[in-house]
């Protein structure tokens, strides 16, 4: 259920462009259509080949930036940023992208991911002297970079890149040269295009249908991009690499116009819908999905099940950050929030409501409650992806297992406690034909650890406790819907 | 097209509620709600019997009021207002409801709806020595009240509407009573609801579902409903009455989830567009609908006409107010805004793209454009309504008849303008089937004077001068999509 | 004392100017002149021959005004305001010139000074229908204009003018006109400068100096002052005058600066010192004065005693609207806040401490107190002007007869009361001699009622009222010094 | 001339406390009474004895700091910091104290003054790795604490010391430590108090008068205090001292009330003036002070001379931040900004102008033609202080020497420039002796450098150039008065 997993997350999403006069406003273009990927908090950094300057604020995009501050960003060269909203760490110095300027060069970071060993690696450097102004992972790599020996910037970002582990999509900046990396296991999307002679990067390709960009490819896992004014150069910092793409970019984050490795994502979650309808049918009179993520899924679904696909569920489009949150007592009373059953279509009705996941099923509850409430005669749960029963520590924050209902009930159970007329979750095989991959699990490039707790790297003990402390501070938070 | 009929329009949303301790929380709710139909500015009234307080500002209900000024808004009655962007005569002043306090008691007024005799009774009334502190019409009904000779507040409102002409939904507060009117053709939407002893009043239906009301019944054209502590009483102002209802709010205003007239908007929408697959079938491989008013048309087209439906349109959920638009430059060279295609969907496809209206055609051609653009092999657009050849005066404004293309254009021009490889407009018998009318004209319930030209009720001249005073000061606005 | 007034004070400044290209800006230093006389709101409308503009708010001209506003106020003619912080009834809506826009012409007006029968005149203007916006006096006179039935705006203006009692000085703008009234007593100051062509009004001659203005001569009482594109014309709206110039301007109110009667101010005030000097001689080390507008009357004490001025007393210049005051504890273990004094200068010294006025007499006991703890042998207080016994019903809210410390209480009960060694007061013969007037009360020219309790004009009961009122909201606030 | 070098300075205040449970509201107040010592921001750091808080901003102290922000800083321990406003380097990060947090322990430091070997240390650690976050000489010591090897804090501050050069008071606070260092010169005051158990240390001991602290004893010149739970510790982080304090803090920077070395400020002000009525009489009607700083030296001028003293000139108190400066075409046709002449006390009379410096002359010129165009028949200009002839490298930013008006003009031709009657300056042994010092240089115990180009420390050629790029960066801002 996007909602739900929303808050807890820590996705980004980031964007460049080098060799445009007007770089900062395409990466203002870029970073919109990236919004989905966070909106806690925005930033560009520029280049004019001289200085770096930078803007960034707390909130959207639009919020960030008015028309004063991207004037200001005069240059060829951008990258920028948009960070999810947080439990904790939050605050104005953790918005991206990182500049540190020096009398020896600057450097400019904007980072979609979560590594996996920086609490040690920090841990290390304040040992040494260095002092960190932020409390985000991402300023980890830039100490590394600014202590490392090596004469040029490029071998300096390979071997800092070389002690990070998680995963990492990374742009780099410097006043004359704009760098991409990703990960060894490629968890993130990021791809690269063409727009007339400049190139641009983004996490997501519909950043280049906004800006009428062409798609060239995606970065590879273990690729070090470097762009200047030369053109385009590609490195490798490893040949130790595995493709596991993030699953849940295909299942609920990434926006329905992407294509993620090449498949495009409405398309996929049609599939799964689709797949789901063969493996569970059910005798009902309405599909109806949970907006936004999952009317794909559900549309598919209803195609291959027969059953007229309805507008069961209304999102209120205008909850925003400043929304104040009803009274106890009044949401006891029935004042619904983000989340609307429309009582003309599900009224007398058997209702096969789709959801593409379930993590704690609070909000599951919920939404079954509601159609009840408004006078469905049955609700049918179909989960467009398989049961959540680890956490991720790759940068969507599916919280500790103690909370994920997966992780200590059947499916039975869930059923109940959700109280469903019936449940059913895609199952592994589904989910890669789906998408398209390969069903045998170690070959089908695909992250699959939170459906199977197989990690495919090694995870640290104190990341471990990090993720707990965070679930715990969100359990303090009003849960949203 | 929505967003087109959108930067034109002068709908509003009122809300009121009597009897409840959180008056004032239950208005917020219900005005969120209420949203898309004014995102100009908000306000709220409040009154706990002895006096009347106010909180209002231009934005959103989630911008303009924060936890301070809800807590601060204490007492048994409230009224809202929600208040849609208009091209001149914004500005705080004009934001509803207004309030006017003075030493014979104090008097508050939300208005959902248009005047057609306002400017002349404003003439007389400054004549008189009346001062006017705001431009919008509802002052006029406050000083015609306060001038009126009548002993009660009742009569003094029933002598005031009986003076006004054109449409509306009026809302009044006085310290101990709430007030609630509908002029004599019921060309807006106004209902009476219940949640637990308390009487709440909303534009649309979908306010009683988010606050847990219970729906009672709409308000008849010519009535005014007097509530105080005492109960709930239905007066008339006059006697000659004739419903009809804007035909607009089923076919694009209304949220899909209220009844207006108990008929579900959704259906409603949806039959429109089984509809058009009947009068005007397509060979073509995918269905899409412009978001977000044309999505249930869209769907009922796919299910009666077998194509499938698809997300080929994908709109941005941050464009708001502070969105920077594109300069003319990067808008050639492809940078899209609101909308964008998916590519993944409609490449090398025949696509039918339903829109719920077309005004000046201009965000047709852009959107068949651009889905030219992303590769749709032919384009088929189908258009869940008659075609608008006349200026409306009673609170949509589809501007002056130079700009409506229909007024001016047969359907195979206007094809050619938006360049579509076919276009359709749905029947008037069409429409009033769909909705579920008596297909006569002079017998159907709804207002159709924007497809025929036959207004409802006598038109003044000066009304038809402001009308295209208001849009040529549109005209030399950035148009929106 | 100054600060204790302050709290309580209606006390304004006006400004006008017609004839230069620059209006807007020239007010603007006006006002910002004039600050002193109120800092709560400003606000200026400007009139380019066809259409008034106004911009206003609340804070000090430099809050209020930024360069873009500026700029958008064009026109050759302009009238501003600041506004006295009260104890009730602030708010945006009350902040002046008050704008009237109307299809039969435009009308702003700004107000310095009290209307003593507004309250009557407002309840029979709202029985008739009238709706007020405000709760400001100066929306009487603008619906006594409009409700006239004469023909010219002059003879509407007179009109109104005869029915309104009490002290004022207006200026009054219409697209082509610039208008100055002041009462037949004349309580309130109100000069004309010329700059180049044009003419300027202001409440003090200090705005004429700021912006390099001629002084031309004083408004009269009972005089219209009608400037327009033809030049200045002067009529006469009463031949009842009395010029009674009320004596606090001279005593603490105007800027030191300013000539009020052609009578320079710091001057006068210095005479004070010097008379005082000579009524009330003592024998001490130091005299220091309570700033900032005591320190003119304490040089004359000095010069006249011979015994060495210094700055005993130091005032914070950074204390503004955001300051917190301490808390009780802190303020009891010694945090200051407005005042320190300067131990250096008063440590084993005896102490002459000037100061303007005596009101309740808490701020003089809390500087005798400082003044003692900061090591001063003896403390001697010199009041400027004689004791204030009677609330002022023209502008100077010098509360309500029961706060008046010298109300109740004899001279000797005073010093007990704040504690000094020796307290003495200005004598009445002798202010009047310092100043400059005769000495026989009946022929003075100034207003000497907060001293005698003999009006000049009537006074309405329910006024009397009002002043209770206002002083009882007042006690619930926190003190000021 | 204060407002002239305002525009230059670097000064800044400085306070903290320790063992009192409002330790941030004193803070507040501290830091209010030190605002004349810097106006650009402020900030507040506390420790609760676990961790540390800040809240800083961009403005004056009741700007930054509203009631919220002060309840969320409670502990026993706070620092407190108020900047001035330069010419570049400005901006938020700027605003101290500084806060480093880490996983081995935060710090907090405040700086008053200005290190003349920061650049080359800058580059030293940057070449290291060290990442720098602001461009403020107050971080190169937060490195060098952070890199020092040594196992105490107090350790690593004292060896970090040994390696800065230059004008410092700092105030550094840990979890459980607060800590004060002042440079072997004693450059800047610093000094030490108690109020109840708690200790204070203060910029000026004015601050102690507001909380109603008391007077302890100055900081020494290279001592290191360290407060703690267990009391206050003193030690010698060098042995190699020289009080050479800066005599700028007598003649104009510090507040008069405040004791600077056990010397009233005030008082020494007014033997300046009293000096220099002695050195250079003159015949005149009226003697009158530059608000505020020259107002205590015109006293005493007045009272040797026998000369009356008056306020001939009045400075507006409402010129902030956001004042818009007059246009040249205003300003020339005689708008004034922050200074007005007082026509009826200067007119026709010979006046003496004191003031308290000369730096570029521009100021001095305008005031000085300001008291001529209000009528004064003679202008006779006595500056309280030595001409300045050399640039301060220790935080009072006196310009380039290029700038310097009397570096390369004689008396008589700074006269003509300023267009002047007569002129004269206090002598060097004027001012010592009025201060109350031995009148040998080498042996008075104040630092002279920019009367003598004597600096009492090595001068780095770098800081040279940084001088003169501020100079230059200055130049193209508006000239303040």
């Amino acid at each position: 259920m996007l909602a739900e997993i929303k808050g807890l997350n820590e996705e980004c999403g980031v964007f460049g462009v080098w060799g445009h006069p007007d770089a900062a406003h395409l990466t203002y273009y870029g970073l919109h259509s990236l919004q989905h990927r966070g909106q806690e908090g925005a930033g560009i950094v520029v280049t004019d080949g001289e200085t770096l300057k930078i803007s960034k604020g707390l909130g959207l995009v639009t919020e960030v930036f008015g028309m004063g501050e991207l004037k200001n960003l005069t240059g060829k060269g951008a990258i920028g940023h948009v960070r999810y909203s947080t439990a904790g760490g939050g605050g104005f110095e953790n918005v991206q992208p990182l500049l540190f300027n020096s009398q020896t060069g600057s450097l400019a970071l904007a980072h979609n991911g979560n590594l996996t060993n920086a609490i040690a690696l920090r841990r290390q450097l304040e040992c040494q002297g260095s002092i960190f102004q932020t409390t985000s992972d991402t300023e980890v790599l830039a100490h590394l970079i600014r202590r490392s020996g090596f004469y040029t910037i490029e071998e300096q970002v390979k071997n800092a890149l070389s002690m990070v582990k998680g995963a990492y999509a990374y742009l780099i900046m410097t006043e004359n040269k704009l760098m991409a990396a990703l990960d060894p296991n490629g968890f993130r999307p990021l791809s690269i295009g063409r727009l007339d002679g400049a190139y641009v990067l983004a996490s997501e390709t519909c950043a280049f249908d906004v800006i009428g960009a062409d798609y060239v490819r995606d970065v590879l896992p273990g690729e070090l991009i470097i762009i200047d004014d030369t053109g385009l150069r590609s490195e490798r910092f490893t040949m130790n690499v595995n493709r596991t793409i993030c699953s849940m970019e295909y299942i609920y984050f990434a926006r329905p116009d992407s294509n993620v490795d090449n498949i495009n994502v409405h398309s996929a979650r049609k599939r799964l819908g689709k797949q789901m309808a063969l493996e569970a049918p059910v005798e009902a009179d309405v599909v109806t999905g949970v907006p936004d993520s999952s009317i794909s899924a559900a549309i598919g679904f209803a195609e291959a099940s027969g059953i007229p696909y309805e507008l069961g569920l209304i999102k209120n489009r205008y909850v925003g950050r400043t929304f104040i949150q009803p009274s106890q007592e009044l949401r006891e009373r029935g004042v619904k929030m983000k989340l609307s059953p429309v009582r003309g279509v599900v009224e007398g009705k058997r209702v096969v409501m789709v959801d593409d996941s379930i993590v704690r099923g609070t909000t599951s509850r919920r939404i079954v409650k509601m159609l009840r409430e408004a006078g469905a005669k049955e609700v049918h749960v179909r989960i467009s992806s398989p049961p959540i029963i680890s956490p991720c520590f790759y940068g969507i924050d599916t919280s500790s297992t103690e909370e994920l209902i997966a992780a200590s009930m059947s499916i039975e159970e869930i059923r109940k406690e959700i109280g469903a007329d019936s449940l059913a979750f895609l199952s592994q095989e589904g989910l890669l034909k789906a998408i398209g991959r390969s069903t045998e699990e170690e070959n089908c490039g695909q992250c699959l650890a939170c459906f199977t707790g197989k990690y495919p790297t090694e995870i640290y003990p104190n990341e471990v406790n990090r993720a707990k402390n965070k679930a715990q501070q969100k359990d303090s938070k009003t849960p949203a819907m």
